[in-house]
């Protein structure tokens, strides 16, 4: 599948990465001269963030090219995603171009934050293949799309869309009735509207009204929107209540609400020397590293929760399992890889190093994601029985510092139907330096008795097949070690 | 420390249970025939989460009395919280009610969401004792407070609010210049008001708006707000590139923000069913614990990151430290006794267990005990050597639950001027029985080089002096196991 993208800033690389990192050739198209440069170094930090969501094996990335011209790119795209400035009579010329050398049957969305798809598709060759799909910042991790194909759009054309969404991790909302600025950046730009008020009347300044925001109502919107977030605050009496109560406050005077302040220099440099003295200490790559780790510690939580965009990843996960056959990889004879991620700022301690508690932190995570990945975790759990540890060796051999990514991998050693004897080894990501590992013997335990009792041979089935597969490995050279046996040589020790 | 509720709704209790989960005792005053059902239903829920917040122990809990009229609420209260309805006249005749029988120097908060702290003071006994301190629900996990004293406030009594504020684990938000809806209920009008526009023109329906929140913008919301997040929008050109590429948008015909809809019967039935349809499937307490737990999920995942009210909740961890000071015993002719604390409710798993890395933390924190003890911690860390972990085996005995109290001995089995090698146990202090162990090898570094060097004599003399006093003490049985050793006596097997 090909995916063509038109215009890559930051929204154009954003979908150009979340393409890539789902399999798709990506062919982008922009004029701009450090194009490369820049949708290269989204990819980058996408490649970082958007797999540490995944619980299965991503599929193979795409290839990815900077075509020469518009036509170079949509040539033979199923998709192309048009995301140039917000001037009608530019998108207009843009749509016609690509019309004029894309197939007839791909997909032209557009990423309009404000424009209806009826004025897109104004005086367009085939009116019926254009659709607004307007995602949010971070494109690669941000699940929501919105959709609209307006009164001149083609229902077949919007359900294939959404289709294609779902299987690059979105979830398409579809707005029935065009209007301007679609659902979600209406609210926005009242937010915004109201805080150029705040920051031009002297009342508040960005930090405080970021701090406003995120120490209070935006906690909880990342998880429940606007209206169940409401019906709690009704209490046990609920929605109604809520609204018969402080709907009336809606039509007092907060008049700053009704008009719009001027953007002239004054406010422009107001707002942009605030920023400055807010988030200037960080470089822009910094903190989009900040706020992508941010918001893969919230979706992932989610996801442990199976609630709101956690339970979308769930659904994702399931999707690419069937893509990817994970029996197929599991055949490979290598330990298998289970978990990608980052050493988070909280992990380290007051030394600059790694808290020893955090590795172990790091292997308990793992097998997790082993359980998960042979079925025997949320259900099998939720059923009764669950493998609980019953002791484990540790070794550390390298440092680690704060932000450095890693990956685990395990093998088994052992397994039979009480018994998981297994070997996880933590490396750096960037030259697979082997930083801990930790041997670990389970028991297959009915939880409510807390016996130790056999797990039938169907709930198995795919620990043994890894089991097997594993079994011509080499045995890890510190399997079996006890703590004070001789020759440390690859720990610590080897300083000396 | 003695808290007033003056009005015991969802805020007024979420208040109560702050205050008492910090050691203050809360008199509760409210008309409401039910009101002792209502809060310790929140009480309940908020004692299950806001723990688990904490890293370290909270305060005992406080005494909580349900007063028989307001003045013997507020009688000898250092803090008097008023949640009483939003009418300017029903507050007035409180407040003077308060006055009239709270001492003078106690502090007066008002959670009102609307009204400016001057209005509140018209006609007060003692005006500046009065200010606005607004929470946010949950207030017992959303840190955020905004306080406004106005112009007839007190510096000194808004000053002593805010140190009170943040010794309950709150951030106070002082807003300079009074206005209408202080801050963050600017936004939320704004935005609430273009929902029920989206929702009276059939556009969407609350599930579709909580939706495009939830799945977009929401989930940035919570750890960076609206200028941070822009910021990155307008990508390496930063904010003041971005202002100037979307902020003409503003000035277009979204006309609907500037309009206000009358909530007649129609609007609030159609709203309330629409909601009963999206979240009618849980229990008004089930959609508050699945709200708690996601919150959780979110602070916890912020605090490893270090980051926003993750942040928040890492100072605050500090504070409660140095209120709760763990005492250490001494014993020198048995396993010396580390810590002695309880199981933290953050360190329960989605099963109903202690998370195998929690124990692993409970011995590195033992580790950190021993340490202190013989003078090789803090400033000798500071000189440059340390003591590194290089292998460790753990073995795991029983399950603990949450807010049990446990303690740690450590024996030590072996040390030169290079090694150090020890025996942990855990053990549950209401029946000693043994819950978990770990051996442990450390090897002293001198950290720069990260080589294993000798400890000179003198910084290892209390250490030698310990060992030599554990050196008659029977071999821990299990010292010297290797995970996957016949006889696992002692482990979950003998449940087998």
């Amino acid at each position: 599948m090909k995916a063509a993208i038109v215009g890559g800033g930051v929204i154009g690389g954003g979908w150009a990465a979340r393409f890539l990192l789902h399999g798709w050739d990506v062919a982008v198209s922009d004029p701009n001269p450090h194009i490369a440069r820049q949708v290269n170094a989204i990819l980058a930090i996408a490649e970082k963030y958007l797999p540490a969501l995944a619980d299965v094996p991503m599929p193979p990335r795409g290839r990815l090219t900077f075509a020469s011209s518009l036509r170079d790119a949509v040539e033979g795209a199923d998709w192309v995603q048009e995301s140039v400035p917000e001037q009608l009579a530019l998108k207009h010329k843009v749509i016609a171009e690509i019309q004029a050398h894309a197939p007839a049957d791909a997909i032209l969305g557009s990423s309009t934050s404000g424009f209806k798809p009826s004025e897109l598709q104004e005086g367009a060759a085939r009116p019926g293949q254009i659709l607004v799909a307007h995602p949010f910042n971070p494109v690669y991790l941000l699940p929501l799309a919105e959709v609209v194909s307006g009164p001149g759009g083609s229902e077949q054309v919007r359900e294939r869309a959404c289709e294609i969404l779902r299987s690059i991790g979105m979830e398409p909302l579809v707005v029935r009735h065009e209007i301007d600025a679609h659902i979600a950046d209406r609210f926005l730009e009242a937010v915004w509207r109201e805080a150029l008020w705040l920051i031009k009347d002297d009342i508040a300044t960005t930090e405080e009204i970021d701090n406003s925001i995120r120490y209070g109502f935006g906690l909880r919107w990342g998880q429940m929107g606007l209206f169940e977030t409401y019906r709690l605050g009704g209490g046990e009496e609920g929605m109604a209540h809520f609204i018969r109560q402080f709907g009336p406050c809606l039509t007092w005077p907060w008049t700053k609400l009704m008009d719009v302040p001027e953007l002239d220099e004054a406010l422009v440099n107001k707002i942009a020397s605030q920023s400055d003295a807010q988030s200037g200490k960080y470089g822009i790559r910094e903190l989009e590293a900040i706020r992508d780790r941010n918001l893969v510690g919230f979706l992932r939580s989610l996801k442990e929760r199976d609630w709101g965009a956690g339970q979308l990843l769930n659904q994702h996960d399931r999707r690419l399992a069937k893509m990817a056959s994970v029996a197929a990889q599991d055949s490979v004879a290598a330990p298998t890889r289970l978990l990608e991620s980052t050493v988070l700022p909280g992990w380290i301690d007051y030394n600059g190093h790694m808290t020893e508690y955090r590795y172990v932190q790091v292997f308990s995570d793992s097998c997790e994601a082993l359980l998960r990945r042979v079925g025997m975790h949320d259900e099998y759990v939720a059923a009764g029985h669950s493998w609980y540890t019953a002791e484990t060796h540790n070794q550390y051999f390298d440092e680690v510092g704060v932000n450095e990514a890693y990956y685990t991998t395990v093998q088994i050693l052992m397994c039979d139907a009480k018994r998981l004897h297994v070997f996880y080894r933590m490396h750096a990501a960037d030259d697979d330096r082997l930083l801990a590992s930790l041997e670990a013997m389970y028991l297959h335990v009915h939880m409510q008795s807390g016996k130790v009792v056999a797990a039938d041979s169907k709930a198995t089935k795919k620990l043994l097949a890894m089991a097997a597969a594993h079994a011509g490995l080499p045995k890890p050279e510190s399997a079996g070690r006890f703590v004070g046996q001789r020759n440390l040589s690859t720990t610590m020790g080897q300083n000396s």
